[in-house]
């Protein structure tokens, strides 16, 4: 099988919905069928991205940094992504794995931290130049459950901290912006794994078909 | 002499335009008055700032940060700034003279790169919310002397490397958005020092009588 150019492939979800599993069985299913793939993740993936990732993430700046700011950096972020390995990836026929995207920024910045979404959406604009992905997963699962299972893994990070009220926020921006987005699929993440790493490859095959 | 709160004022300029003595003058000025005053320089002046000031000056980037990327991360640079000392010091008292600010971004992020200006303009709406400075002191040089005072001191940094098409771009699109501006005066820059520094003194003084 042989594609000209690779395949921007989105995964996306609330805190514990279970973005990793999903990014293993997709590039499982991919390296089955001898495509090359490479795993991104947001904020970072490039030299610039990590140290505005540190400035995201680190509870060091947690206090001083702006709600706006941290739109901007994850915006600055996502540029550098784009240009210096998503597309160039792309180009050479390798398929991204890509550990969130425009999706999370919708759901986190404009539901989760209230900015306005009309500037949200001009920064998309600016930043992404009519660039989609060519598919986006989205694993749907409750902010109460998502929340028990990273409780249950011991991480916790600046962003989830935040209130439980902030997840319900999130959700609904989630859902509302998932119906509003081409090339998406929701995966109901409450299933079993079994039922969901099978959900995913049922999407995966259906997309690969497509393609050809 | 009593101000319940300080004011902003903005050095403006080419690069060779003389800014840092205009700083020093406004201060003696302000000081001989009694009025407390603090300095910041753009982008920085903040623990995150510092991070983007490095980020966007430093050589090891140059190559790699999208000119988009750029404006973000000065805007991000700007939003801490303004929180965390501007607005804090006006409240205080202090006045604040700040080296560069809006009008450089318009310059030199518009004008010289080329993006698009509308894009600038709502980042702008978003990161200032309607602050102003109380006023701007904009020192008119030409690209060409500008870079031979520059040359002279030996200094090179990012923004300097750029081309000599670049720095005429970024002069007219100063001199455009001076003419737009409120509360700006430009100070022409070819003549000698003393008269310089005599026509700041000049405007400094008329603009402090006008606040009693």
């Amino acid at each position: 099988m042989l594609f000209s150019t690779g395949k921007l492939i989105v995964i996306e979800g609330l805190e514990g919905a279970g973005k990793s599993t999903a990014i293993k069985t997709v590039i499982e299913l991919l390296e089955k069928r001898h495509i090359k793939t490479l795993t991104t993740r947001e904020p970072g993936g490039t030299v610039i991205g990590e140290i505005l990732r540190d400035l995201i993430k680190n509870p060091e700046y947690r206090d001083i940094l702006d709600d706006r700011s941290e739109l901007l950096l994850l915006y600055t972020a996502r540029i550098q992504l784009l240009e210096e390995v998503i597309k160039p990836s792309l180009r050479q026929g390798i398929w991204v794995i890509a550990d969130r995207f425009e999706l999370s920024t919708m759901a986190y910045q404009g539901g989760g931290r209230g900015l306005d979404q009309e500037v949200i959406n001009q920064l998309s604009s600016f930043a992404l130049r009519g660039f989609k992905p060519d598919l986006t997963l989205y694993l749907d699962i409750g902010p109460e459950e998502g929340m028990t299972r990273v409780k249950s893994r011991g991480e916790i990070d600046r962003i989830e901290q935040q209130s439980i009220d902030f997840f319900h926020r999130v959700h609904e921006s989630y859902i509302r912006h998932v119906e509003m987005s081409s090339n998406t699929v929701t995966i109901d993440a409450r299933h079993s794994l079994q039922e969901v790493q099978q959900a995913i490859r049922h999407t995966m095959n259906e997309f690969i078909e497509q393609q050809q």
